[in-house]
């Protein structure tokens, strides 16, 4: 098989795997419990928080674990709007969010917060000056993803910071408890490529995810600067600084630790290799396949992400055809696909028709080969032209899909 | 090692390690994506729900995969609140749940709800007609645990699920829409030795917990019953039936799966071993040391569970002793040891406080023998009288602790 998804889900490193084993059949204890046996598993998950801070370069109190991307992410927006709220009840984000971020903010909305939902370029990519003009004396924060899930463009989080910054020295808050608007970033995609240091990127709380970065699933992370206060998601035994309650998912939280190690200790040498495939896919792409387009930028996206559309056709179809010859690629998010609509983010950067339905994504990983990437240029061609050679609106002539 | 603290956690059963291992190297696929790789992680998931959903007989749909057992339940408590809160603000629990229940209640009384904390009785269980007198037309749910997690009382269920369909029968609710309260309870410590069929119960939403039954940390259950809407804790990708989101943690659920299975075909003989083991504990205790207790029913409760305090001492000097011998035991619950406060639910049903600092549990399980027990039959009491003998509250003179 030729596994070109990894932006849905990376395999397990098996490194990662090793690292983590122990604590599921020996080392089980709850790391809540005084007795040494237990101490083994504390011991576990301060390394893992240790570790986790010294690539983020902050404390590691301001690293919590949780289960997941989605769950950091609500936590954070859902958590700092009931913590916020007696200061004002905007917030800013863009319309190329991960649903983890869209969907609690649509909740908030029906409670009466009002979000600023930002365009981007056809590029793919938000305008710093934009977020300077969304923001107000009742924002409480401002949500930007680092990368995209689906088209991999690189957000500027640094200008963006530098922008909240500035609003806040500016204007003079109408309480003296309001803290400047929050900034708050997923990084999901991000992590295995680009720096990640909040100290550089100047955010209060950063997502990650285990699952997209070669450490297993079910558990994540949010880094919360100190001082932030968020409302709990999860009530209870007052786990992870009385922030996040729950049984620590001990041998989960070590693999997420060393993974993050791992692809961030990596990071350049593998961008570096991936540069090369990405590239040779994209212009292979658009040379070989007419009516075919890249999505989002071609210089500032992930060195992973490849995300095409075809003119006329259905992104499904596609990926059905790839899989016959065992390819696994994605249209739009995995999370979101199984559902007919064409992906809000491919809308928001093109808003003709024709194009939205068909976009398709490859995103590379450790495993993969210039020979994988020339299999795949090699029957694409033939695939796009046999289904617009069948397809009811690859005439030209019908533009607009049935919705 | 001898490890009596299985009430805080189990260990991984090898047999269901090896049901996971597949998810985490091989079939590593999101189940969301459409191509047949994932497809087996899909697969996967459904069979774990189906086999979940038999033992609880329910349908699969009702079953619903969290993070853990704190999840499940602040996703009960929370979720009902938001939603049922239009018909009612009054719950009704105990005094002695865990705190993955308490701590989501004290967070719905700051937003305005009302709860009815129900004592229990001298034995540590709560009597259904204190539950009957406590209903009332604004009554949206009641939350009350199966087995407790510290002194094991196992808890009136089907008589509380009788009681609460009698009232709504004999008080028609003030709307049409307002279905009678809804009637949720905490299984997590009662899964490895008792009935556990819905059907049966007659509860409209239960928790169920991995790191409990000798299955993964990371991963819990609720049981929904079909009809019943909670508002979503985590909001994203629409996975779970669109009641959880987050990519699902596929090791974990199948790990899940396979523990219950284990657990549940096992647990008459395994009740039965227990049963011995446990009796003969609880009376060489009572039999060997002056002024013990046993903390809850004698009968009434998990065969796993010994719960004992000694008149005048400290539970966490008690658990220290035993550690130098490699007995791991508990003092209080897990989650809230490493506080000096007596765990709440030996205060509910011990007000003296020359006997609640000293509650310590013994949990029994899988591994668990005879000699073990002999083993601690054998040092206990030496442990007791030299702690006494040090102990400037021993001379049964001075009552009550420096708090």
């Amino acid at each position: 098989m030729i596994y070109f998804d990894h932006a849905a889900t990376t395999p397990l490193d098996p490194r990662v795997f090793e690292a983590m084993k122990p604590y599921f059949t020996q080392w089980y204890g709850n790391p809540s419990s005084i007795y040494r046996f237990a101490q083994k598993a504390r011991q576990a998950i301060d390394d893992a928080r240790e570790r986790t801070a010294k690539i983020l370069e902050c404390v590691p109190r301001e690293v919590i674990f949780t289960s997941c991307g989605t769950e950091s992410n609500n936590f954070f927006i859902l958590g700092a709007a009931a913590a916020y709220k007696k200061f004002g009840k905007h917030i800013i984000t863009t319309k190329i969010e991960h649903d983890s971020v869209l969907k609690p903010l649509e909740h908030l909305e029906s409670q009466g917060f009002e979000v600023t939902y930002l365009d981007v370029g056809k590029n793919g990519i938000v305008d710093a000056e934009d977020v300077q003009k969304a923001l107000r004396p009742d924002t409480i924060f401002v949500t930007i993803m680092y990368a995209n899930n689906e088209i991999g463009t690189i957000q500027p989080i640094q200008e963006i910071s530098r922008v909240i910054e500035y609003y806040s020295k500016t204007h003079p808050q109408p309480s003296i408890l309001n803290p400047s608007p929050l900034f708050h970033t997923d990084a999901c995609q991000a992590a295995p490529y680009l720096d990640i240091s909040v100290k550089n990127l100047g955010v209060d709380a950063m997502t990650l995810n285990g699952g997209k970065i070669y450490g297993p699933k079910g558990v994540g992370a949010l880094f919360i600067r100190e001082g932030v206060e968020l409302t709990p998601l999860l009530f209870g035994g007052g786990q992870e600084y009385r922030k996040r309650s729950g049984t620590e998912n001990v041998p989960a939280i070590v693999g997420f630790a060393k993974a993050l190690s791992l692809v961030q200790s990596d990071r350049k040498i593998e961008t570096k290799r991936l540069l090369k495939l990405r590239d040779k896919l994209i212009n292979g792409i658009l040379k070989k396949i007419p009516e075919s387009r890249l999505n989002g930028d071609s210089k500032n996206r992930l060195p992973n992400n490849i995300n095409v559309s075809f003119r006329g056709l259905e992104g499904e179809a596609i990926l059905l055809r790839l899989d016959m010859l065992n390819i696994a690629a994605s249209s739009g998010s995995a999370c979101t696909s199984g559902y007919l609509e064409p992906s809000h983010v491919i809308r928001a950067i093109n808003s003709n028709s024709e194009w939205t339905h068909s976009s398709t994504r490859f995103s590379l990983g450790h495993g993969n080969t210039e020979e994988e990437v020339d299999f795949v240029l090699k029957h694409l061609p033939k695939i796009i032209q046999e289904l617009r050679e069948i397809s009811p609106f690859s005439s030209g002539e019908t533009y607009g899909f049935p919705r």
